[in-house]
């Protein structure tokens, strides 16, 4: 297969988002070893550039490991879990039970706390099951559930478990770099994100920030985590040390570091503004086809990751399809939700309105419908995007 | 920093290796999905080149790990490894050693073969600790090792584990791609590489070859394996099913799959044979200077990593400084070698004569010496490179 049949597809997926162009091209910069003084302060660089997305305290150890986002989930897991610890998880969606998958399989004693399907989890659900037992060693939560759209309340829970003993792991998978997240003043001991989302940067690499609380829960550890790759004292041998522990993809370091660097210059209140100008947008023009918003209440809603029921009788896979055709990629609903529902990706580059004016377009013409462009940009008129 | 600030340079190092021009053109495709059909396509492409690279049976399966070289090293042990079993290690240098200590962070009850340093393995020792025991549950060889050059005599070895009932890991991460490897005809079972070595593709997938004895393995488990990550089942529902496991870094995939092409469209016996005339050429060229093969036996010599003992009062760290000033990255030993030997990469793109022109050019000059050049043009004169 020639890499040169495949055209350019406008990405609005929860992920992976269109590249940032500055990523595009540090991708392709000429190579450099993983033990080169180059890139050693490229990575210095990251690091600083980390504490500011994730909004850590000054000390606050970050890194970028290996592989992608599922990979940060995981990591949390095999490093602060041992067998039989006790540990929470807030569990209403697919990446969330992936969370107590990955506990149990660390031989932790799992206890979740769910919600019903389109819905967050409730502060008070969390609440009730700290104060059933005082040996919770870790609460973990997806911050953005991506399978649903729904958005939880982290800092309601970090509230709830900062005098507990018990350490707070957040997926910031579909919010660090985009929405608020601000680790160290909601208490959060283990952040995740994967490269592609709201950086924009190829996938590959997933930024974590560890507090010290938690590496200090890691330093005490009985057994050693068997997860060698992210062992977090081999990767503060590679992160603090600049000794040698596996070789990492310095490539997508010199994308991850061009897409973050651009974030920041951006700054995080212009990018949240657009998530949510992008957005509204959308639903003002969509809503009178039959578009609705899924997740009930307004708060629960992930303005990332904008998950729209459908029309009555809309023919999900057949629509999907034909905007495929035009080289546009809208993604549906995971499990439960399949046939039901769209989730479009408003992070990092696909949050303008360029790439949803070709979705806008084109729904007109498949459906032969008008005023949709009409009624987006009229939404956008006027405001900053 | 600005990327635009690094040079190019040349890499000499055993790993990462210079970027094919295939993929480094690859690289910077336009962006799709993880789930997309052309990115399908291309990972039917790639499992099938990766059976003719490592020699599998038909029905072998491959794939890519998310993640560097050592992440396959873990996935083997983290998959085929469960508390308890019984593991043989041949560990003479820091990657067998690093087998080790991950097959012991898994659970397993780990015996070594050793080997003096820089010398290889010996097929009677590991014969002597099968005959010792009958529960042997897996073997585990590194088959270039990467520390000292040393390659170990895997047919022989695998020849002795075929019978027992034992599974065969091999660290393929010098040799697939390169050197010749004959998973089916050997009787391997898991094997592994990097993308940043043989393929000269950019570091950050790992690829990797399943037996089916493997896969009854794992099927078989009493216990899921901790990884989830790496779970071989989760591969093969991505990598088989096509449905969704974890993200996967596709511009990576992009990359390989067009070095990985580009290296079977060259052939193995056209790559081994440049590899053994450009290292010829270089030791010729640099024998009168007082360099000499660390190895001692030529028949435990690794082809793609070229160790040479430094003449004596060689300033190991002056040198290969003043080499990088000139964009010329050369690697020294590592542990009880350091200061005392280098190791050079002839791997993928490494082992052509250009780079090393550049090498033998700046030695005359830093050295102040005269031959050098001549010495490795005449060693080249006449062969096909």
């Amino acid at each position: 297969m020639s890499l040169d049949a495949f055209p350019e597809h406008i990405l609005l997926t929860p992920g992976p988002t269109p590249l940032h162009p500055h990523a595009l091209q540090a991708l392709s910069r000429p190579m450099l070893g993983h033990m080169d003084p180059e890139v050693f302060a490229l990575n210095c660089e990251i690091q600083g550039d980390l504490r500011v997305m994730y909004g850590t305290a000054p000390g606050t150890f970050t890194a970028l490991l290996a592989g992608t986002g599922s990979l940060g989930m995981e990591a949390g897991f095999a490093n602060l879990v041992e067998a039989g610890d006790e540990v929470l998880v807030c569990a209403n969606g697919s990446f969330g039970r992936r969370m107590a998958e990955m506990a149990a399989r660390y031989g932790a004693r799992v206890r979740v706390v769910t919600a019903p399907l389109g819905e967050a989890i409730r502060a008070d659900d969390v609440a009730a099951e700290l104060a059933k037992s005082g040996d919770i060693r870790m609460v973990a939560v997806v911050h953005g559930e991506t399978s649903t759209g729904v958005l939880n309340p982290v800092p309601e829970i970090a509230e709830l478990v900062r005098d507990t003993g018990a350490l707070l792991a957040v997926d910031a998978v579909t919010t660090a770099g985009m929405e608020p997240f601000h680790m160290a003043r909601w208490g959060v001991d283990y952040a995740y994100t994967g490269a592609q989302k709201c950086l924009s940067a190829p996938p590959g690499v997933a930024p974590v920030a560890i507090s010290e609380r938690a590496l200090a829960r890691h330093a005490a550890r009985r057994t050693p985590t068997p997860l060698w790759y992210c062992d977090f004292e081999g990767l503060r041998d590679y992160w603090t040390r600049q000794t040698y522990h596996h070789t990492v993809p310095v490539n997508l370091h010199f994308a991850l570091h061009a897409a973050l660097r651009a974030a920041l210059d951006e700054g995080m209140a212009a990018r949240q503004r657009r998530v949510q100008q992008v957005g509204e947008a959308i639903v003002s023009a969509l809503a009178p086809l039959g578009f609705s918003p899924y997740v009930r209440r307004p708060q629960d809603r992930l303005p990332t990751v904008l998950a729209l029921r459908l029309p009555q009788g809309f023919d999900d896979a057949g629509v999907r399809q034909a905007l495929r055709a035009r080289e546009i990629s809208v993604t549906g609903g995971l499990g439960p939700t399949a046939g039901q529902i769209w989730r479009l990706g408003l992070m990092g580059e696909a949050a303008r309105p360029g790439p949803y004016r070709a979705l806008m377009r084109a729904l007109e013409d498949l459906l032969g419908v008008r005023g949709v462009m009409e009624r987006f940009e009229a939404a956008l008129d006027g405001v900053l995007v």
